[in-house]
């Protein structure tokens, strides 16, 4: 299988009054089978590159580990498309249940939560964080510069781990869940200390994604795009600020507005 | 549950120099769980209208089912958002079984990337139909003039399901496989035979669209955003034209280009 980001095609563009044949890039996308302890936990479709942190990061977020160190062993067979995980205690739990709906009490916070897996593994964001607007804007520009292979083929999600002034960490996915994932297995295996830390990302902030930010440990989440209604109900449930349509001077708080300064 | 398609909320806008409370119009992101024989077989989120044919669609593409009939009842508890259905026929195979991935030839059709629910349901297309450039562009504009939720919440996606001249019937889902499923529960549920169609759709085409699309049985697939390589390997393999960056009057066909004429 080929692990190219992008890889150049033929294609028939119109281009207002006529048809030509030209070369065009188009963002690679890529089957990934998860086997976990010999059996075949999930497959996913992905922008091959970073695959360990991608196995680590989605792992930890259906709740089969929580540290590296829950990892025995980790190969990958970039040509055939599958990653072998062991495990250091082997699953007990059914695969199934992490995917059974949570039917919470009818008023209170487990409400929200519709997976037995995010009631496991969504963390609850505590501490005083401060951002100002500015700081705002300046990452998601520097989020969106990093951004060249979208820029290429259209095709590609960007999330950024930041701190206020800097992007530290930027990882590009044809899946949105996927960027993330990567950032959650950099952190992951590289032990990496994220409170202080934000999110930038340049797709919609759904539950799924509010979900993923939570799990990774940020407190802050900042989008040039749209959120949903159960993503904001998370939000504030879980302490999260999100901020949306972060848009040249402009941008909405959905959630936790506390820790954003003029 | 609130079945609303958007939902008023104040949020905090910042808007070049100063904070101000606003009320905002959020895309209403609902989960719905579908139990099947009295299993649960799957929880998703979606936009809750047309819950109906997004069952049934949903069922159809995971290879559930064939046809309406097999289905031999389908009620939905809007409030607790749960949907029951009941199969004339027992499942016998696992659910399992239909994620699980299909290993092909190495070479030959069989080498692109299927789950074994995909080998079972998606259907080559044979026929040759024609669409003109400017019906393209035509298509794209009256897809996207129906989709108002889009509009005031940036937070849906959009297909319609089209002749050559208009659109028959437009769907708006937060995913967009979800967008597609309810035109294929749509389609299902009133034995809407589907030849000479086509898809305007307004996500990336990604291998889940293309297959989606296949699956339904439409020939032609118009998107104003990027395909990935797999969706393209599909496209040709399958007889489907992939048509992306729908743009003003510019256009890109990337597979099956005899069907379209200037």
């Amino acid at each position: 299988m080929n692990t190219d980001l992008m890889i150049n095609r033929g294609i028939i563009k119109y281009n207002g009054n006529a048809f030509e044949e030209i070369d065009d890039v188009i963002a690679n996308e890529y089957p990934l089978t998860i086997i976990v302890d010999g059996d075949e936990f999930a497959t996913m479709v992905c922008t091959p590159d970073h695959l360990d942190e991608l196995v680590i990061g989605f792992l930890a977020s259906e709740g089969i580990i929580r540290a590296i160190e829950d990892i025995a062993a980790l190969s990958i067979n970039e040509d055939r498309g599958f990653a072998y995980v062991e495990l250091v205690q082997k699953q007990t739990m059914s695969k199934d249940f992490f995917s059974k709906r949570f039917i919470g009490s009818c008023c209170g916070k487990s409400r929200q939560f519709y997976l037995h897996n995010d009631v496991k593994t969504a963390k609850t964001f505590m501490k005083q964080i401060e951002i100002s607007v500015s700081q705002c804007f300046n990452l998601m520009t520097k989020m969106q510069e990093q951004s060249t292979a979208f820029q290429l083929t259209g095709g590609l999600h960007n999330a950024s781990l930041c701190t206020k002034d800097q992007v530290l960490l930027s990882r590009s996915d044809i899946g949105r869940h996927n960027a993330l994932d990567k950032i959650y297995g950099y952190c992951l295996k590289n032990k990496l200390s994220i409170t202080d830390m934000m999110i930038a990302f340049s797709g919609r902030i759904s539950s799924e994604v509010l979900l993923k930010v939570s799990k990774i440990g940020v407190g802050i989440v900042l989008s040039k795009s749209a959120p949903t209604t159960l993503a904001v109900n998370l939000a504030n449930d879980l302490g999260i600020t999100a901020i949306g349509f972060v848009r040249g001077q402009s941008l909405n708080v959905y959630s936790h507005p506390e820790r954003i300064v003029s």
